[in-house]
């Protein structure tokens, strides 16, 4: 992958400082807000089913994320989603904790269903749970995944006619078609709640600002991940690297990023 | 003004500790009740409409924020606002996000008629958008304001009859008469998610040791701020300076804070 | 307390890292999840009636949180607590506030009279107004307790058929036979929200991992608490201290934990 396409997407969200709209979870809305900051876009959070779809309007990017769902934020984000599709407003979906209980993956479903859902980001086992491909989750971690994960990314983005991304210790960014995998990071990055989440709202910013979300989501995770390198590097913990991702994160150049992001081709899917 | 003054109002908060009851938006809710302490006073957090009214009832300060607002939200608010205006207890309105959807704007329109808001402290967007002063709002970004700040400060006081406080990189404070400004701060706190909630709860803790909410307001702005200018110095971006923001407000002396706070009169508004 | 059975019930944290079940309050909620994970466990939070049952039966442990309390989320409570005691799997009670608002108090005293509680862990004034022995609580913070602390943790335990986890500078745990105090901590941990939610978390992870609930609860106490020593060497305020808390939770060593962990025999009851 060309570094400079991957830069290039950086500096897209830091010019047109996008919209982020989240109907989100309880646990991490305050990582989800502040690394959507330090990734140079703007965090709103709106849930309300009287306003969700006015706000979502406004947005140059609406995620959605199930971790803490309940049946009335369902009906908010088919509310927003609706209105972010009437106006080719790209949705993030984060199917956390899908495969855990049967309400969350019903959940996944009915939204991947009535929504266009341009991105799906979720961990190895929420992925492989949805794509049919013998996913394993244990409340909202991965427990496995059977199978050539670059395989089930594809495959998952076919049944879905999305993007989805894949995450772990290496990233699958797939549309069925073109399959990119992203090496950076670090193992702390898994030693926090909330890292899951706050790619999602990366990603959201990243897919806002480009115009092809294969390679904005492929930029996202490369960018994000790298700050997680940085990070890594002042921790002395996983608290310590908390506070690290995000100035690494804020503090990210152009030139960093184009010298060490790893994204390449996964070969044919 | 005299630095005195300022020093004073934070040694009333740490004298005197005031539970400060927080009805609030669920990004921030952390930030919220960690600045309360570092303040010196005392956070609850309770929205149930079963014990809004109680909990309001023994607090010395009631924080109302609609950030991630719903309709049963607003009807808490009402019953606890109800409740402190009953006993004399002062009520602080946050207007998060006024302006952007039409849910918040009326919502906000509604605690200020049916309730008596002691201080109303936005970002120059949304006290723009309440003041009919040509404000504009971002998702809960202040997008511009048309006119001088001070005179939309003083005559948004003056239209509902409350105190003011319009929060950017300059605070004016009016009750429509006397308009101070307080020039303390660093652009880093607006690089970071719940800034403008954090100052409410800390005008909120001034207020409820203070007899002037003018200068209580003022004085909380100002430590606030300058917590904020001394975090400034340790940190290597947003997520340090965020340690070191609560971390300063702890520790502001008021020495520190005599010496360099920078409130002053705005002129006659 | 033989050292060797601290540090043991430590190492069985992390040897099984037990799923930790949350239903719990909006203001502490990523504190919760975290320290959780530092501790060595896998937290999950979920509250929908529709799923909460299903979660928790997953779970090694449940924690219920009153500290934002609904009558939706008691309902879930409920469900969550049913299902675990099905299972044998431990029940955590942290009754945030109980006394400060009557809503708060009869949560807790249906919660105790309709599930079997494995552990009840409050501070003095909560452990106190349960207990019916004088104690006092403004907002969600300890005002006092009338009595021998010790006395009034065995006595709550004896009432309740549980073990009581009485926080403060000491922490006692009782089964009403058998009475330990937890002599680990500093004053820091006071300044910080969320410490008294952490050690519900911190408990839940030990009980879930051991087979005695006393013992568990205070290798969770002397655990946390010697974190927060450690921690306290580090900090130039509650903030600093917060990062290195989580650090220092992560990185406690069974070793540091043997030599420094002070728990004792209260003496008969």
């Amino acid at each position: 992958m060309d570094p400079k396409s991957i830069a290039d997407a950086l500096t897209a969200v830091r010019h047109s400082r996008p919209l982020v709209h989240h109907i989100t979870n309880t646990v991490t809305t305050n990582d989800c807000a502040n690394i959507t900051l330090c990734t140079g876009a703007a965090p709103v959070m709106a849930a309300a089913p009287e306003e969700a779809g006015e706000m979502a309007a406004l947005a140059g990017a609406v995620v959605l994320n199930i971790g803490t769902l309940s049946a009335a934020q369902v009906e908010s984000m088919l509310i927003a989603g609706r209105a972010a599709n009437e106006r080719g407003i790209p949705v993030i979906l984060d199917p956390v904790g899908a495969g855990a209980t049967a309400m969350r993956t019903e959940a996944c479903e009915r939204l991947l269903a009535e929504l266009d859902i341009a991105v799906l980001k979720g961990n190895a086992g929420e992925i492989g749970v949805l794509a049919g491909a013998g996913g394993e989750v244990r409340g909202v971690d991965s427990a496995g995944l059977a199978g050539d994960p670059a395989a089930v990314a594809a495959s998952c983005a076919r049944t879905y006619g999305t993007v989805v991304v894949m995450t772990g210790p290496e990233d699958y960014i797939s549309d069925g078609e073109r399959t990119l995998v992203v090496g950076n990071g670090n193992p702390l990055m898994g030693c926090l709640s909330g890292t899951g989440c706050m790619t999602a709202s990366v990603v959201g910013a990243f897919v806002a600002a480009g115009d092809d979300a294969v390679v904005a989501a492929a930029a996202a995770c490369a960018s994000f991940s790298r700050a997680g390198e940085r990070a890594a590097e002042l921790a002395r913990g996983p608290y310590s690297f908390r506070t690290a991702l995000f100035d690494e994160m804020a503090n990210l150049t152009e030139d960093d990023l184009a010298a060490h992001a790893d994204v390449r081709d996964a070969g044919a899917a």
